[in-house]
């Protein structure tokens, strides 16, 4: 960017708009890869209080990847499991069941709390750790051209936007896109002594420049992360799909007064009166769902926005959770909004434009699932637009952000076209038969939730199995799907750490080299045989170390390698695994953090030594896997299938030029 | 403090000098209490690399009752064996032994190393957290005072400091206290880049004044926090005693190029050339510890430090691990020092003024303990002074501060005179015998490090068994001892915590009502007959938790209370137990996070329902049980035992005068 002309004209290579989770999960993968990007948002400051909340163990598990889940663990609230109550035989409501909504065994991680700017907060940090990319707030995009002439060079700019830079002296709210319901015009108030200090900074808005100025952006690529109402969507004239109904819901977080006994646990209530959501939080708040209305989609008629106040939400739970006494002096922050289950027709624009979360998919906020699938959306677009830009992802790989992410959306509204009801349209009377369902549709709906059912299909990435079966020498590392958290013992110090942290959402594909027991010499002399190929040495091939092109500034190469063995800890020896599994670097010496054992030990409950046995895995045999930069599984093999390993990354990422390394589309 | 008299002469009830590790401990606790105080220290800023890096799990412990050592696990190293290296058979070195340094089962944490700068960031953060106490920088006290006929008034300021605030002005070094040793000197350079974001503030150094300004601080109490060569202890003319030797050593942070395999792992390696500790660290670092030359105590006669440079310690380390090859090319910070087991003839002078961490003690670095001796000490003497400062605790509790720590600071200087001698005593040829000396010092001298052989003994804060014996109720609570972590599950919420951090360090002691098997319904009429007299309504006598004077602007009561009870959690509710442990706050509703139960859960290994087994009390009697606002045990006795309780309160905390609640000195 040039600082000259930043007020008329510059380009980047990725533009994103819209700084919520969705979007700053797609800008830590820029700054992880060292991509010119820039990430712009109309609002002034930052989240601080509300909105969204619930954090799925699959996300935290990618939190934990980019080095922040313990901030999260220390101040959000947990919750393991599910209450239902229904009215009761004396006109009073009983707690008809509790589901345990806590997997063993699946996840280090529980479905825990937390309001949505301290997510952004850790991102934010995290971001700066890594690069200098921070929000420009204050920025309206103004207009939006698309050059279709342009989309298949990938080195062209084809996506022209016009924003406005508030200045001081404007003093209109933003019309570019939509606000976002709710906070301060609900009455909401933000100051230093509900925050914690790490967010003071933020509080203030940014210096703005004296007048509102004009910019011209150009780019290459252009990711609209900008919610429900997106701008960048309706630019692009993408329609929505979906309901002709919305539903109204009034939502509070409060400091609550009352005697009902399940307030710090997740309860469903309903009675004659209605049904709200129940959902404890960190800080002593509890945030209470209360549909108030449905009405035809788009619209307010019969509906008027006004009539809907705190004090009419008071009400509604007091009737509900009666006679159970509540009531609440410290509400942090509420709001109303209208919503119905709907999905753009498409998540992008010829691979350069992308739309990402809400911008997506809308839907009822009972699942405490919007926040997890949009960070997951932006955490699928943004490595994989990243690493295109960097020149090592062959463009057509692109793709597979809609064919990945697409699919889960419809299913997320589906699930929401059947949960939904069990608030909005109850009937008094029918609730204990109500009750059961919402067990069930629950449960099933958990499996999606939770990331077990969440595979992405066949594609360039994702290499399956014919007739989608496992893999016989890895039975539970299904590609498509996440890796199964385990925890594993470092060779080189002995500390034992989740494969969540050991997996770094740092950039690089993995070749995951399942070695076995290597005490067993037929064992030693395949992996010693694998390593010759990796290092370059076997002659007939280039390693797929080497094979690729590097990722600009940041790694000589974007394919990385990591060792499980499945050898006792203290029978083998760092030095004892062939050196390209643990490379030298002449500033850093050995790399003492890629080979890891699966062995349990007497310090850790949690390291037990049963990675293999999770990952469906031969002690000795071992296996050899290709886990993708974002954790999911991309290629299962055998130790010896180095070919097939090399073809499925080739299908992917732009090779060297077999003279200087200069980039060769092929 | 009057702003306007600020240069001139001001007053503070608690005056700290020095901000290192122990000094900052003490300034958490006024933070906590809201106590008017200060913290000086000449240095201009804080410290960011090397220095001492050694975290025991009890240390851990206390920084969960703090709420961060969730940072401290993300970022440092952690170890769980330690191993001895020999020189071997031809003329190589081997690993001898490999000894487990972690104890199953008695801590939540793990040894771990993280460099003292990271410490001093996150008290920092928490002092910030909950006050607007922050260290006055650059300050040099050049002056002491304490004028002793003044020392039996709690309300006086016997302490009259004058101290220099360094200007612009000023191009003298600080002088009034003795600069550590190191750093700048040594050619250290620290910047942005080896340094994490939020260290990036405080890199520069603050605004100072024009000119250098001189102030008269008077203080009620005075902690000299002021290190090895104290400013404070020599005003008080305390003399230290002990060895009449020092030890020269060299240390060394490097990233290693070596192919020593337990480069990752603690290590004490000793051959003919001479014995080295290598200590693993964060980011890729490695400390050595190099033993150069033993000197007369306090001179340097035989010695020039300018002969000592970074080539000497590095080729030291070559030759002690040859034939391994070491080398290195990044070298984060390193130092040269000279050093003596030495203690100071008093930590108090008429507990006014008190000495804390390296201002008491010295000893050899090896023991991987002076950061978590001088951290606990900032950490006792620290709630102490605060809570006689807010008139809360009796004065005379003070004398404590001695009667704890002093025994203990002996303890480690015995300890480090069998340690030391095994690196700075070698002879060649007797590798081997020396090597299972050091196991089995090693061993015994775990056991104090960790914390398990801190007792305090008997005094008005701690209640020992005649003839110290264990109390039958509860036979592995220990008063004087600190209280075995444990698991606990929340009623409320379900949630599970570790007692270390349920165990705030918040200010309040804590009654800690272990309620047996409430189900049971002769415990559950004795736990209502204690709760009738923990809320007053017993008629004879004033409950223990409205009887003392208030913290001002804290809490209404220096006592609080929480039960840990041992019925199943699924078949009792919140609300079965009495309301006075769960009190209810107007503002606030009922308190969720009082009420705790020892039993298994499914989602978390650790919570596994042995609490009462670990704390050796019956599971349907329970036990009563006062905790220390340090966390540790004060005082045991069955749950009938409350006038006893009440006399061992009576003994610490100044009661309310019985109509209005003012202070009444018994």
């Amino acid at each position: 960017m040039d600082k000259e002309n930043k007020f008329t004209q510059s380009q980047t290579d990725v533009l994103i708009i819209g700084a919520g989770p969705s979007g700053l999960m797609a800008a830590y993968w820029m700054a992880r890869y060292g991509v010119n990007a820039r990430i712009i948002d109309n609002r002034d400051t930052k989240v601080f209080l509300g909105h969204a909340d619930g954090l799925r163990a699959r996300t935290l598990e990618l939190f934990d990847s980019m080095g922040f889940q313990h901030r999260v663990i220390q101040e959000g609230s947990i919750s393991t499991e599910a209450n239902i109550w229904v009215p009761g035989p004396q006109g009073n409501i009983i707690r008809q069941a509790q589901i345990d909504i806590f997997r063993v065994d699946e996840s280090p991680f529980h479905n825990t709390r937390l309001n949505q700017g301290r997510i952004e907060r850790f991102i934010l940090d995290s971001i700066r750790e890594h690069s200098d990319l921070d929000v420009e707030r204050s920025v309206i995009a103004d207009s939006l051209e698309y050059d279709e002439e342009l989309s298949n060079d990938p080195n062209s700019y084809p996506i022209t936007v016009k924003v406005r830079v508030l200045g001081e002296d404007d003093s209109n709210p933003p019309c570019g896109q939509e606000i976002e319901n709710g906070s301060e015009a609900a009455g909401n108030v933000v100051n230093r002594s509900n925050l914690l200090p790490d967010d003071w900074a933020d509080l203030a808005p940014r210096k703005k420049p004296q007048r509102t100025q004009v910019e011209t952006i150009k780019a290459k690529y252009l990711i609209g992360c900008d919610g429900a109402h997106s701008w960048t969507r309706k630019q692009l004239n993408i329609p929505v799909e979906g309901s002709n109904t919305d539903h109204i819901w009034g939502v509070i977080d409060v400091i609550p007064l009352t005697d009902f006994p399940d307030i710090r646990r997740v309860s469903v209530v309903n009675n004659a009166a209605g049904t709200i959501l129940v959902i404890p939080r960190e800080r002593g708040l509890v945030r209470f769902y209360v549909p108030v209305q449905t009405c035809e989609a788009g619209t307010t008629d019969r509906f008027d926005r006004s009539k809907i106040t705190r004090e009419l939400i008071r009400a509604r739970v007091q009737a509900i959770l009666a006679p159970f006494i509540f009531d609440f002096k410290e509400c942090s922050w509420w709001t109303v909004y209208q919503v119905g289950q709907r999905i753009a027709a498409q998540s992008t624009k010829d691979n350069r434009v992308f739309l990402a979360g809400d911008a997506v998919h809308t839907h009822s906020p009972k699942m405490g699932l919007g926040m997890n699938m949009s960070m997951q959306d932006g955490f699928n677009v943004g490595w994989k637009i990243a690493l295109a830009v960097a020149g090592t992802l062959k463009p057509e790989v692109l793709e597979t952000y809609a064919s990945e992410r697409h699919p889960l959306a419809e299913m997320l509204l589906d699930f929401d076209r059947h949960w939904s009801p069990m608030f909005t349209d109850r009937k008094p009377g029918v609730a204990d038969t109500k009750a059961s369902e919402i067990a069930l549709i629950g449960g099933r709906f958990e499996d999606f939730a939770d990331g077990w059912k969440v595979f992405y299909p066949a594609s360039s990435l994702v290499r399956k199995a014919e007739d989608n079966a496992e893999f016989a020498c890895a039975r539970h590392m299904i590609p498509g799907e996440r890796v199964r958290p385990v925890k594993l013992r470092n060779q080189a110090d002995g500390g034992a750490l989740w494969t969540t942290r050991v997996l770094e959402s740092d950039g690089p594909f993995r070749i995951l080299v399942l070695a076995g027991d290597i005490r067993n010499p037929m064992q030693k002399q395949r992996l010693e045989t694998l390593a010759r190929i990796l290092a370059g040495q076997s002659g007939s091939c280039i390693s797929p170390l080497s094979r690729y092109l590097e990722i600009p500034g940041r790694f000589k190469s974007p394919v990385d390698v990591l060792t499980v063995h499945a050898s006792p800890w203290k029978e083998v020896e760092l030095f004892d695994f062939p050196e390209v599994l643990r490379p030298f670097d002449p500033m850093k010496g050995w790399a003492y953090d890629k080979i890891w054992c699966d062995d349990a030990c007497i310090f850790d409950r949690y390291c037990d030594g049963r990675a293999y046995e999770k990952w469906g895995v031969d002690r000795v045999l071992g296996a050899l896997v290709v886990i993708r930069p974002d954790q999911y599984i991309g290629w299962v093999g055998e130790l010896g299938d180095v070919e097939e390993l090399t073809q499925y990354l080739d299908g992917i990422l732009v090779k060297k030029s077999p003279t200087n390394g200069v980039h060769s589309v092929v």
